[in-house]
């Protein structure tokens, strides 16, 4: 039989192979038959306490269910013949109980809720990983950049050497970044964690079911309102998609930055063999290729979102089959960005970092110049301005020398500063790199008193955030603990 | 003089015409301008409360600043000699109140943290606009369904008749989607109204600055860690553009279903002809073009999504000159959204739905066909997917006739429905669609309980939403009439 | 051992398995793997020809080689502990015939010019094989069009009835834009059908190797210059992929229309139910799910090309990891087109079409009111827009009557047409659907003589194509078939 | 009047700023406006020619649009009030010479085709300068190549010192990299000179047009056929922005490298005051802003691009307004194309190269390795893969002398290499980069016969390409200059 139980008593006609595997969302449903069965459960266990099917029924239908669950399902459920899992698991049932039992389990339902069910208990597991991943990450940042307060470096603006900095200052920006993709995806796990059921096809039914019921079975946090919105929308997996796709872009940046401390030119880190690779033909070579690999990935996650929104432009209410072909792009950005933030994590944990190199760096370029400028400003109320073009003038004639800066102000105001008492001292002073540094000592700065706040405070949120995860975790766990522990309790 | 103020110490050369241009921020500055003249004065309030300059400089520097403050930036200010309008104010300043005084307004910051702090000031107020906005588009559409609850009509799976629902129902799933885009823009709100200012270059300044009482000033919610985070991050950006791109990828769906219902195969609408155009050559057209240029810029606000994404890949930090590229396409974005939506809910407040119309399409195609094989599963006990089977057979033959109905359950169960007691009456109730309208009263289902009990608990919603909104006008309102109010009384 | 023989000299410590995961490109290296083995044997030709392996050596090698290709590659050279194929199979040569012989094999080049090649070599097959495709398309959309030219149906803008056209007008507006798809990738494949080999890493290498050699005996058109260009380049992937987005693009406009006729608003087609899925709960569903899956792949592919080309944004020269996470979207992007456009035609050539109801609908909405307006232009003198708006404002009165045209002329030129000799046979002769469609004689128009003209033309020009497409399939065919018949005279 | 020449008739009601602004196309129409003119004239003199319009009528025509050809545009017809520029210069004419006359322009044509005319020639002038451009960025890079030839620099993968090149071999492989956007852009010139004219709403007109005739007049290759995909087709936009992508893509790597290069890190080269910027507060800074902003144009084009290709998706046939929307985009692209193009070849042009810096970085990172292992296959017949790994083995240990190389062959294969007869000196020879560069003689090599062989290859290439430019230059203007003769002689 080349059709499913769905198909047959509508549609005639052979289907081809091609046909078949085109039409089939066998692929990503491999992703969603866990929690297909959870669904089945919740509502089966609904179904008989709103009287829709009798206990004996019921039961059977669990009994089946639990032994899916208990088993795994069988790979016959995922053949191409069907159209989708649900149809799979369906006809399964049918199989083995027979259809005048495994027939009851779509009441009062339709694979349009069911699908958005399952996309949405699968998607927020997902979510829940992700961000305990981020959090890791976080952790990872927060440890190195403890151990790396002394650690001078340059900062670069336009990749050019502009004013010393620490790598613990440098370290702690990425995880405040990444502090905030914590927010924004914790944020969509509440829209996410919403359940469909009970939409049907998108007007609901006549059967007499509970939306609540099944949500809270489920460990949803709520129900979807408007039955219409509730399948036929996708916004929950684009804002989830771009969340991830936002975050990848920063891993982008800091893998970018990763890719070229390891160069010959820079030499700043050295990452474990492990996450390298060596060329082919020339054996002296030590490749950053997981860095590279997840600077692509930013890419393939954008490519995901990009593929996801043009799918939904313009779709007319309700359903429609394209949002099938959103599902695939989901997960593999959901994968694409697991997989590229935990290694990213482990990566970082066993660098090794080069902070004399780091030190002799940070020294070049007139770093510190702006502290002469400013230094000017308050020796002399010189204005910001002036003093600013007195350095600038200074260094593009060399070295920032007392002769060169008299020559600038000379050319500039028309006065050289020696002659008000600017000295060799005073100028080397004012760029000394260190001294320099403890004086930016505003909130974030790098000012190891600034640090050492900063470490403080993000360790906090830190420790929040987790907890609100556990929470979370601990929620979802229990609801579905409770779940099976209620269903095999209705089985005799 | 071919340079400004900026580069005139350490640059040679001139540039040509184009080069200006190119590099040149000006066209997005013009956004920027107001939100630039703020973050000066209150810069400069600040550098006196810290003594960082004297009360009387602050005086001719607020002076100077209120009075372009009260009578507009003057045009030269945006020439394209000046990279951006920040060096185009500073050069006004210097040559309108000299450089001894016009030469302190940049002390203790930089372009970098007072182009990140004036693109969230601008943004913000985008933000709150785009979400009034929402709001008066969600009303629209409450009202609009409130006196649509008895507008029966198909509602649609695949572009196929599928199960009769009500206007007010398609229209509530519309303003429950548009819930999520107010959320999701809300939340992004607190990310943006945080100040970056202090943050200067990127490693803060060594000057005495206060970055709370400038965060303070200008009515943010906080203040950026992480300095460096501060000037090199545009996720914030990103995250509001994502934002925009699902709202309007929302707005393209309802705008495809107004020019489906526009079209004579539907007739479900007609359109105000404000809204509309007419052929230059076929006299007796009336287009939707409104609604189609709308579905358009939906892949135009996700251009800019895209666009801005693909200009953070991959960027080193901290600052690097890319960042100003994006900001046009930012305020594309920002500007396009606003539009669209503003002009969609004026365009659907002004719509006439033709419910006659309606009414006469939710009869066909078999609408009820589902109720149908829901009575067999009630009155007969039959399993749902064997009268599923069976009604879906029956309508492969024609219409949903006993004689039909029989024939199918014959070939699918051995046995006809008629002789177990099935008449004509229980096929023509249980397919009558007023009646089978009014079972789906699950929560948001299209029943006229469920529909009266939606209106009202998305009219409080929508209420709780304006609050918050209100809030923050007013918060913002207050802090920058604060700062206007202050920077006056500085100036004798 | 946890690493492979490329990696063994140079790195140490075992590698964790999510990490050898990540790195592998082994997933997408299965579309390449048959390539490889052809790149293999024509290399070994090459380095026997210019005596850089003597002639036992490279017999072994071709022998092994051989065994490869007339048995298939075994499963245990794909497996992750292999960073790719290409590590994967030397390793296998080197357990099966011994590092003296089998670690000779790559001698002279590097996995970055083999892998170019590969990629290019399995491309411009799989491009051959679109080009196919598309004519198959173009075919079925001829002959649709041969069949249908008295097909009189309304002719839409803005989802308005504009003017009357004929089925045959409408499909051949498609096969036109496909013949311009046919033509992009074509060019494409000159610039695919490339060799790489010989550029080794990026600087070729020392051994005296023929670049022209290698290339000719695996039927590439020609050799890529600049050696580092020939690694590092993947523009030629970014063509291919944005030529096949452009085509899904005009796919998922076909398929729109598709829908929309199919929908019970419009009945202009019944596809084959073996396109079609019916609803897991609506049992008199046929929904046209194939073409919303095909009207969906257009965001897939679009995805896909979005993904590889943020990857490359900004990389260095020359080789970077980076590239390899652009192969899978490639080959995504390949087949995603592939299965539609295939499938589509095969819909195409199955569906039925409704001519009855086209011509029905054909005459609605005025849609001849142009006519009506040249028609006042012809034989009253009267200038275009003075007539379109006599007409458009008759419109709006109701029915193009010689009352309503009458009462607009007074309104708009002060006098009426009637007393100017215009008669009701007058309007209704100019109204008449089928003599307005004869009337649209010029080239490209729906004019029957137009159409058949456009038919001849389209036949040749499909024919044309194919004769060009089976030119290039039969060179390379040719080359392959010689190069294995010359590798088997090697081996004694 | 609030509503155009077009409206009045069939539309009532006046529409707010904001609605007309929204409709309008304006802003894109003021790059269309020139072309507008020319496809009016060539359309009037077809009107004559086919008797449509008598001789009196075309010359008062005639006569009003040279004067709009001389004098230019006025201001009044790019009102907002006008829905595109067709609509308003249409209305101009009515209001100067009389709707009698001015009202017989639209003939026989509709915007539909008039706009994409005007699209088509705005664009084939944007391709063609987009061409001369490429030409002159190819020049830049080709002399600068002839004139580093002996300029040794480390070649990189993965940023790794990899293997020694020059300065010539890097910069041709930008040089024919460009060569092939060459390619793609003259082949998409191909299909946009195209004439759409004739096609008028989608179904031709019923006057007897010859659409031949207006494309000879404007210098078309020919004419489109089918008219319905004449007016609904942008598979020739979405062509030209996927080609300008790819290039920028590639512009955006040569960024990335100058950036890098001009960082304190590598110091390779020293870009031209005009092309740079400082900071606002660093006043030592010479930043490289110019290649910073064409890095992210490409991500602006790329934009440009999703955004058209997003807009035409699920269009059905034929004219959408969306279409519209596509306008902007593309011009943006275009533009941002040409600007950073031109622009990165002055710069390179200006740009110093510090060739000394260059030959002390080749040296670094054992960057002859593979030489080395080359030399052990030839010297004692060790198999490729076993020298990879003595070499990789010996890096390992520190530099390549030949105790560790020893050591390694001794833990690999058993036996010391120096006992086989290595030596120190065989060890340096074969390390000795220039000796290494000389042996890369293949093909596309960086040796310098190859190198001069590239050159003299490239150079005749270029001259071919503005060849083939120069004709189609010619070839346009010449058919203008006589469409604008002919048209003057036609006014008495």
């Amino acid at each position: 039989m080349n059709n499913d139980v769905v198909r047959r008593g509508r549609l005639t006609g052979e289907r081809s192979g091609e046909m078949m595997h085109f039409l089939s969302s066998m692929g990503a449903d491999r992703h969603l038959a866990d929690a297909d069965l959870l669904v089945d459960i919740a509502h089966v266990m609904m179904l008989q306490k709103q009287q829709i099917v009798d206990p004996g029924t019921a039961a059977s239908l669990l009994s089946a269910l639990l032994r899916l669950y208990d088993d795994g399902i069988p790979e016959s459920a995922f053949g191409d013949k069907f159209e989708d899992i649900h149809a799979g698991i369906e006809s399964f049932l049918i199989e083995s109980i027979g259809e005048e039992t495994g027939g009851r389990l779509h009441c009062g339902r339709s694979r349009n809720d069911e699908v958005a069910a399952c996309l949405r208990i699968r998607l927020r597991e997902d979510i829940l990983r992700q961000l305990s991943i981020i959090c890791r990450l976080r952790d990872v940042l927060l440890t190195l950049a403890e151990s790396h307060q002394d650690a001078i470096m340059p900062g670069l603006t336009h990749l050019q050497h502009a004013q010393p900095t620490t790598l613990a200052h440098h370290l702690l920006s990425y995880e405040q970044a990444f502090s905030r993709d914590f927010e924004r995806l914790a944020q969509a796990f509440s829209r996410v964690n919403q359940s469909p059921l009970g939409a049907a096809a998108f007007a609901s039914t006549g059967f007499p079911i509970s939306r609540e019921y099944t949500a809270s079975l489920l460990g949803f946090d709520g129900v979807i309102g408007n039955t219409m919105d509730a399948v036929a929308s996708r916004d929950f997996a684009l804002e989830v998609l771009a969340d991830m796709a936002i975050l990848m872009l920063t891993v982008s940046r800091l893998c970018e930055e990763l890719i070229l401390w390891s160069s010959a030119f820079v030499r700043f880190i050295s990452l474990e063999d492990a996450f390298c690779s060596t060329s082919s033909i020339m054996p002296q070579k030590k490749n950053p290729d997981s860095a590279e690999i997840m600077r692509a990935k930013a890419g393939s996650v954008l490519g995901s979102f990009m593929a996801s929104a043009v799918i939904v432009k313009a779709l007319p209410m309700s359903y429609n089959r394209d949002l099938q072909e959103l599902t695939p792009s989901l997960f593999r950005g959901v994968q694409d960005t697991k997989h590229s933030t935990g290694l990213l994590a482990d990566m970082l944990a066993s660098a090794t970092f080069d902070t004399t190199r780091m030190r002799e760096e940070a020294g070049r370029g007139n770093a510190t110049a702006t502290d002469l400028a400013d230094m000017l400003v308050r020796r002399f109320g010189l204005p910001f301005r002036t003093a600013h073009n007195i350095v600038g003038r200074a260094a593009q004639k060399g070295e920032l020398s007392i002769l060169n800066v008299d020559a600038a102000a000379i050319e500039i105001t028309g006065t050289s500063l020696s002659s008000r008492g600017l000295t060799t001292s005073d100028i080397s002073g004012s760029l000394d790199i260190e001294k320099s540094l403890q004086t930016k000592r505003a909130a974030g700065g790098p000012a190891q008193v600034s640090i050492v706040a900063a470490l403080e405070g993000r360790k906090k949120q830190l420790a929040c955030d987790r907890e609100l995860l556990d929470r979370w975790k601990e929620q979802i766990a229990s609801a579905l603990a409770g779940l099976i522990r209620d269903a095999r309790r209705m089985v005799p």
